[in-house]
């Protein structure tokens, strides 16, 4: 059987030699194995970002594919090192500290062990001795000897409960008659644009549709930072160059971008649950 | 036979999960593909940096190769999504947008197809409804089919005519007695040199050889901004730390850069059909 | 026999199409080469920084790695270009120019060879008359060829004496009765921690352990710009959001940290023999 490939994303950025350190680590274990960069740049820390982007682009990968994700602000404390099992067919290993929030929640997880160190950690001259990155010595070395069929999945450690999953609280929108409140649950960290937590079938059924010029309030903190009216359009082509508008993103959520310019970084917006928006009918 | 490489070039950075979701959908399509990075920090929107980077390192790589641009501030509008099969071995899958302006006249372009989204586009649960994802769905997706065999370049779509493909003006350099007129016609953005569009060849039949000192002036808008005496070197390390110099750069065209130090920021200059440059005779 | 991976650590970050040029040359020498980035994102011209990550990695590899480095400020230039086998079993490809520093101090050089220009060099149409760019046509080529096995170590070219080989001065720590002076040997640019050249093990000797509150001075060419009580901890998470704390780096070096935050940026400190570091007996 082909050996499934390895994902890997984290916040170490290409800047110095940690991501060379851990792929060297998985090539020592198995020379075949196929390694492909999700992302490096994840933000530093942020466990939520670094959920979010696996429910991005999972979907995506071939059916067994193996994901590691090392944001792991919490590294040699007591949060635990995960191999997850997902109900749509993927592994993702990773520290247990948010990361698996979207996962949990939209795919599922169907089993979840904690990586046994005694087994699945890499011991190379004095390295036990060091605490400090598991990417290299516990997530890259387990997820390599996992992919290679070295262990199985059982033999990455004790399963624990599913309902054990650390969690971000993920906010849902809320519908009234005349308006829909919802949050920007992320960011286009590159071309500025922001994403709602609004589905395009929820805002459809609502009522908007292509070309409708709908209000829009984003308010930060509850403090408004962001009041016009906004184009729904197909794409960005449509509308003038430095247009904000309202577009229907490539999770199929509704998001907001300015044209050919970035909204985020031009109006100063973020992301986050203290970042609301309300679309009102017109 | 071997399957070709496919070689991505975009505009989207590591700092969100697209790459990875384009990566994803090309593995789904044949887990055996090889994907190489080009870039992924092209110049957002900028189809002329897109075309140059084509231009600049296409002919190194192996007959065959599928390079795949996606720089595509049209997503979703009119503009044709194109592959093409150029008169020097390759197929390159772009939007048709000035992205293939370089190919197109200095390689050739032998045949240009537009693609046939009632076959090549990505079906994936909802994703139809997407329209401002063509690298994912549309150009990753098609050149991963065609890379792995499973159509043909016939199949990509419909055929046009190569007069019909989208460029940008290049401008050619002139000669006097005295002087040679350029552009500046594309940055190195890493090490601030700045590449014009005079030939090696042309520069030293107009007479200047190694070691000679050259009265260069650079008009932005037609303003003087740069106006000094730079001597011709064959390589950086010849002349002192921090002194601005002529060279040959890596497509054998003249160059200027500052050694040690990076010339387009410390004097602010950019590239484009608005930066002149005049080499005169001593 | 399998064929060596190559592995390459450059300063030319992926803004331009450098890059692309040289692993287009790597797969015409051999379609089943595999490439690895550890970096492209060297600090420019920093021959140290190149050496150090060399050192960093290297052994996480499988024996027989072909690594090759390109910070290259002398290129075109009487510096050397090289392949040093080293005693620990790989190839390093590389300009002799210190970036071999460590490689040459810590795991041993046992032979090194200058490149052959004649034989080695990419011929390629008129990039016969390019001066400025070896990673593509000399570093990458003469890699490429030996790790597909057409040449042999000896092929290279010509071997000269390890003692030739360039390096850095590199400073050992010092101990009193009451105090270790050493110096701030290298940074971590994305998380901002700073590495000491003082081992876990000569600092743990000295009687510093766990739990200890050390008084630590940081002097920039003399001036003192850092002096606090510092903990000693296993790892981040054991400190509370912002505090500055010691640790056991990921080589085994000791080294310091704000946590959740950035060491580096947020007062202003760089590495070199010109930052020395005091940790003194409370």
């Amino acid at each position: 059987m082909e050996k499934p490939i390895l994902v890997f994303q984290t916040d170490f950025t290409y800047a110095e030699g940690a991501v060379a350190a851990m792929y060297g680590v998985v090539k020592s274990v198995d020379r075949s194995l196929e390694i492909i960069d999700a992302t490096h740049q994840l933000p530093q820390y942020d466990t939520y970002s670094a959920s979010y982007r696996l429910f991005q682009y999972m979907n995506y990968w071939p059916k067994g594919t193996v994901f590691v994700s090392v944001c792991d602000p919490g590294v040699g404390t007591k949060r635990r090192a995960s191999v997850a099992r997902t109900a749509n067919g993927y592994y993702v290993v990773s520290p247990d500290n948010g990361s698996l929030t979207h996962v949990a929640k939209f795919f599922g997880i169907e089993e979840i062990r904690e990586i046994d160190e005694t087994i699945n950690r890499l011991r190379n001259g004095n390295n036990e001795e060091v605490s400090i990155f598991h990417g290299r010595d516990l997530f890259g070395y387990c997820a390599a000897r996992l992919a290679s069929g070295i262990i199985s999945f059982e033999e990455v450690g004790p399963k624990y409960d599913v309902s054990e999953v650390v969690t971000h609280d993920l906010k849902e929108p809320t519908f009234t008659d005349n308006e829909i409140h919802g949050i920007i649950e992320i960011n286009d960290p590159n071309f500025g644009n922001l994403w709602t937590n609004i589905t395009k079938k929820s805002f459809e059924e609502f009522g908007f549709k292509h070309g409708d010029k709908i209000k829009t309030v984003i308010k930060h903190n509850g403090t408004e930072v962001f009041n016009d009216e906004l184009f729904y359009y197909q794409s960005f082509g449509m509308a003038a160059d430095h247009t904000v508008m309202i577009y229907n993103n490539e999770v199929n959520k509704i998001a907001m971008a300015q044209v050919i310019d970035n909204f985020a970084k031009n109006y100063n917006l973020g992301f986050g649950p203290e970042y609301e928006v309300t679309f009102k009918r017109g």
